[in-house]
C-alpha cells in the first residue's frame, strides 16, 4: 500500500526580536528552531499515516545560518520514507527577510515518528512514492540513514546507561 | 587557560497532561524536550565561557523513554570540551515518578555553542579539565566527535543548496 | 506598478483539547483564531508591499464550523486589493480532521492593513493583478467593501464618542 | 423571564512593548485585542446567561487609536440583547496613559454568543432590560443589527462554498 | 497633597481545568494567583502615583479557598496608604462559579511597591484619603502593618546572609 | 516515620530585558518570582511527601535585591519541617550575573503545602531529620513560625469576611 503524493506542508512564524523566542542578539534560539521543526513533522506525517505519532528521535540539527529579528520562518515538511511502523520525515527552514523578499536556508533536518493506533498498538504506514528528483535522492538514501540512526540510539542508549540517573 | 571544575546545572519542571507541552497521551513534545536541552546547556556554556554564545548545532536526540504525566524533568549539562571558539555541552535529560521517585533517563544530547563577545567577534574559551571517569570519556571522545559534527555540518549545507529555497 | 502574482500563505497548528486555546468542549476559542488570522494576513500584507504594516480593521469573522480537538487549522491568505497606502487580504481557515483528511472551511475574514515606512511615513502599496476566478471575483468586490468598511468605521466611531472612555 | 441589571465587567492588562503582544512600534497587535474582546465578552455572556457559551460571530474591529506601550487597556463588556439562544454582547476597549491617566476609546465591538446546556441542548436565556440612555440605544437598534448579522453570515457561507477547502 | 478618590481596578479570568494554570485536581496554582494579585496591584499603585513602580514586598497569602475549573476569578486592587516613596495596595480575590454567581473571597494580600521616577530616582507619592469604612480601617492599621513588614523584611534580610549564595 | 536526607531541587531560568516576565527597566517582575518559588516548592514537597500537594499559603516575600537582565536564576528548595498533613519548604532565590559569575540572594520564602492522597483524604508525611546547621537553625524556628502562620491564617479569614465577595 503506498500513497501516491507527498505530503508537504508549511508554517510561517514571523520573527520579533522582541519575543520570549530571540536572545539578546535578536536571532532565534536554536531550541525554539528545533520545537517548530518537530511541530511541523508531526502533522507531515500524521497526514501520510493518518493515524498518531509519538516522536522517536529528532536528527542533529546544524544552524547555517541564524533566523533574526524582521524575518519571517517558513518550515515545509514532507514524508521522505517509511518502514514498518516508522514514518521518516525531511524539514527545511527557510528564513525570508520580510522588507526584501530574500531566502535563505536556515537549517534542515529528519525527524522519525512511530505510529500508534487506538489502541495503542503500532501500525504499518503506507509507503511513499517518490517524484521529483529530490524525493527520490533522499528516498534512496534513506534506508542508509536509518541504518545509521539505528546505530546511533544504541550508542546513545548505552551512554544513558553508563551515566545513570545520578548527578554527573 | 582552563577551569577546575566543570560546570554542572539541573533544571526541574513539572509535567502535566493537561499542559499545552504534551500530546493526547499525556507525553512530552519531542520538540519541547529538545528546547529544554537547549535552554539548561546555554546556561552551561555561558557559565564556562563567561561571554555570549549562540548555538551552532544540536546533535540528534533519540527519545529512550517518553516523559509522562506525573513526572518531573530533570535536565543536566555541563560542557565536556571546547575547542578554539567552540563550546560543547552534554545534556542528560531524566524523568523521575512524582509518587515513587523511581527515575529513568529519558535522552542524552550533545549542543555545540559558539561565543561571541561584545563586540560581536568571537572569543577563545577556556578549556576543561576533565574529573571524574565519565567526564573523561566523553573528552576523550570530544575531537573524534566534533570532526564527524563538521562533516554532518557539509553535508547539511550541501542538502540546503540542492533544495534551495522554493517549494520542494 | 502592480504584482503579477498574488502573495499566499499558510499556516499550520495542531488543535488540542488540552491547550489554553481551547474552552471545555475541546472547540478553539473564537479569540485565538482571530487572532490566527491576524497574524497571517500580517505576513501576506507585508509580503505584497515590502514594508511595515498595521492592522487597521479586522472584519467580522463568522464561525461557520467550531474546530474541534484532533484537527489541524490551516489559515491560506492572500492580497485581495490595495488602495493608496491600504491593503486588503482575504484569510480562509480550514480545518482538517486528522485521522481522515476530511477538510471544512470553518471561517473567512477580511483584513485591512495600513502601510508605514521606516519614517513612520505610509507608503503607497503596488497593486495587485488577480488571476484565477476567485481572486478576480474578490478583486472585483473590494472598492464596494471597502466603502462599506469606511462607512462602518465612521459608526463605529461615532459609537466610541457617545460612550465615552467612563464605564458603561 | 429578564434579568433586572446589565452584567458588566472590566478587565485590565498592561502593556509593554518588550511583550509578545506589540509589534516592532510598541503597538498592541490587532488579534491580540480581539482574543481579549473575544475572553471579556464569553464572561459577560455566561454571566448573563448562566449556562455555557461558544462564540457565533465576532463583529468587525475598526482600531480607532493603536494601543501603546505603557498604557493600560480595560476591556468594559455588558449585554445588549438576547434573542432564543444567542446573547449579543457589547465591549469597549478603552487604553489608559499610566503617567497621566488619559483614557482613549480605541476600539468597540459585538461579539454573539449561543449558549449552550450541559447535555449539549440550546437553552433559552432570560431576556435583558436596558437602563441607562446607551444601553436603551444598542438595546433598540439590536434586532436590526441581528438582521444584518444573519445576510453577512449567509454570505459568509456563500464565500466558504465558493472557495471550497483547497489552496486558492 | 493627596488623592481623593482610591483606585480600585478589576481583572476577570476564567479558570479552565485543561490550562497550564491548574494543577490536576482542576485547580488554579497559588503561584500562579500570587503573580495575578502582583500585576493587578501594580496597577492600582502605578494609578495612584502615576508614576513607575517595582514591588518591594508581597505580604503572605493565605488560600482561604481553592479556586477550581469553571470558576472566573476577580481580583481588586486599592491604594490602602502611602508613606514617602512607598505604595501599599490591598488585594482582595474573589472567585465566582459561572453557573450559578456564588461568589467565594479566596484570598486577601497587601503588596508594597517602591516609586521610581524617569531618572531612577524615588519621587514622593501623595497620601490616600480612604472614604468608606473598610478604607479606613485599613488605612488606621497600615503604620502598624509597616512596622511590622520592615522587621520582617530585616528578617529576611538577615536570613539571606546566613544562606549565602552556595547550595544548602 | 521520617525521611534521612533533605531534599533539595533547584531550577535555573535565564532572564532576558525582552520577556514578557520582565518590565520597563529590564527586572523580573515579583509576581512571575513567586509563581517560580511555588513551582520549586511544591516539586520539593511532592518529593518528600511522595503524594500529592496542594499549596496552602505562600509566606511573605521581600525582594532584597532586583533580577535584572543578563542574569540566570537558581531557585532552590528544601522540606524544612512537616506537622501532621502539612509540608514546610524553604525557598532560596540566587541570582547569578552571567558574564561574571557574581551571585546575590534575592528573596528568601516559606511555602506550606498540604498533602492529599488519591482518593482526596490527607496523609500523614514522614517528618524530617535536619542535618547540617541552618537546617536546623530553620527546623527548630519551624514550630513557632507555624503558630505565627495559623494566627496570620485566622486574621486574613477574618479580613475577608469583612470585606465580602462585593466590590470594596
Amino acid at each position: 500500500d503506498t500513497n501516491q503524493a507527498l505530503q508537504t506542508i508549511t508554517c510561517h512564524l514571523d520573527v520579533d526580536g522582541s519575543s520570549p523566542d530571540t536572545n539578546h542578539y535578536g536571532t532565534m534560539f536554536g531550541g525554539k528552531v528545533m520545537a517548530n521543526i518537530d511541530d511541523v513533522a508531526a502533522i507531515a506525517a500524521t497526514r501520510h499515516a493518518r493515524t498518531s505519532v509519538v516522536t522517536a528521535s529528532i536528527d542533529s540539527v546544524d544552524f547555517l545560518h541564524p533566523i533574526r529579528e524582521g524575518q519571517s520562518v517558513c518550515l515545509e515538511a514532507f514524508v521522505v520514507w517509511t518502514h514498518g511502523t516508522a514514518v521518516k520525515v525531511f524539514v527545511k527552514v527557510v528564513a525570508e527577510e520580510m522588507l526584501t523578499g530574500e531566502r535563505t536556508v536556515c537549517a534542515t533536518s529528519f525527524v522519525t515518528f512511530v505510529t500508534l493506533d487506538v489502541n495503542g498498538e503500532k501500525k504499518i504506514v503506507p509507503g511513499v512514492i517518490p517524484e521529483i528528483e529530490l524525493e527520490k535522492l533522499l528516498y534512496d538514501e534513506a534506508p542508509e540513514r536509518a541504518k545509521k540512526r539505528m546505530a546511533k540510539r544504541a550508542a546513545s542508549k548505552s551512554l544513558a546507561e553508563k551515566f545513570g540517573t545520578g548527578t554527573p
